[in-house]
């Protein structure tokens, strides 16, 4: 990352720093011996980061692992509402796991090590939703199967984390084990991210001198 | 694309490239008026383009389109049985449609424009039980809201057509009224996609040297 980056206002990001981004991550996890057995993509943003790390959370002779995703927006984003009282209600679901054709193929995530993909940690609202929604759904199913000796581990990947305050948290034992992945920490500026460029070769340009390639 | 593509084995295609084989695409759905009203990605060589696609799909003051992803594999990929008899049993889904989450926020699929997202057309096999599940289910769905007198129009977008003999249909109205949209039709070679790249500046030099950037 490029010094001085609190007097950047936008901060371009290349695909291919991006590419490197998951790679260094899907390093650390493969070195800790923490391979996922699911990756869960949060659209739109987690799709690309999700899509590639999986090519690097991949042995010889294993293989692939399943990404299944799940669609989850804020209320203030989509000029609903920007006056939710409570977390819970600041995140709407636009599609949920499919535990249905999910464990005819794949038993459940239960004793799972299951990957939270997004592209950024702003707010931290979106990965605070996911993982109580989803711990609490795997506990859910656990009680019902008579599978509560089993644990799910849960660790979240984003490639850009901004430095600021906070409105939800994660759990702690996920951050005192080294669960929460960014692969870079930023400051809270305006992160172009490539798919979203209208010109990408003016865009790689711009974000190789920002030494973001 | 490179001249004399018969020659070369292996075709290596760059972030850049496949970012504009997005932007052209969606170029020509917007000139023809055709907004798709949701993205259906199929997981996981379909995140990539859907997510790109989608920034080139929005008009000023418009809401993101809402992507769904659909995790469809072939039985010959996961190694469990390439002696299936019929189409329909060669293709697996790992995540189907959350119509549950789907209709709270943004109805059904009923009467909508469809664009389903995958990154390579080889055997067509995929695209053909994508098409026609999905053809079934709004079917079933309108006969149950009564609603049959809306048409729900389906579209492809990859970014690869492999010119070869394929093992599957799509419509036939799907393919005579354009709604079939290959970015590039290549003839049956190796596709090295970016996201699979070890050394991601060593594969996008080649994708250069071949003209793919």
């Amino acid at each position: 990352m490029a010094t001085g980056t609190e007097e950047i206002q936008k901060m371009f990001i290349s695909y291919n720093n991006i590419h490197k981004s998951c790679q260094k991550i899907a390093k650390q996890i493969m070195e800790k011996g923490e391979r996922p057995d699911v990756i869960i993509a949060i659209t739109g943003g987690g799709m690309i980061p999700a899509r590639i790390i999986r090519s690097f959370l991949k042995s010889k002779g294993q293989k692939n692992i399943p990404i299944q995703a799940i669609g989850l927006s804020l209320y203030e984003d989509l000029g609903l509402d920007d006056h939710a009282e409570t977390i819970g209600k600041e995140v709407i679901r636009t599609q949920w796991l499919d535990f249905g054709s999910l464990e005819q193929h794949f038993d459940s995530l239960i004793g799972k090590r299951v990957l939270i993909v997004d592209e950024v940690d702003d707010t931290r609202t979106t990965l605070h939703y996911a993982v109580t929604e989803l711990e609490k759904e795997v506990k859910e199913q656990q009680i019902k199967l008579r599978r509560t000796d089993e644990e799910t581990v849960f660790s979240i990947f984003v490639l850009h984390n901004k430095d600021k305050t906070k409105k939800a948290d994660l759990p702690d034992d996920m951050m005192k084990n080294d669960r929460y992945l960014a692969a870079e920490t930023v400051p809270d500026v305006w992160l172009c991210y490539p798919w979203e460029a209208i010109d990408i070769e003016e865009h790689t340009k711009l974000a190789i001198q920002q030494g973001n390639n």
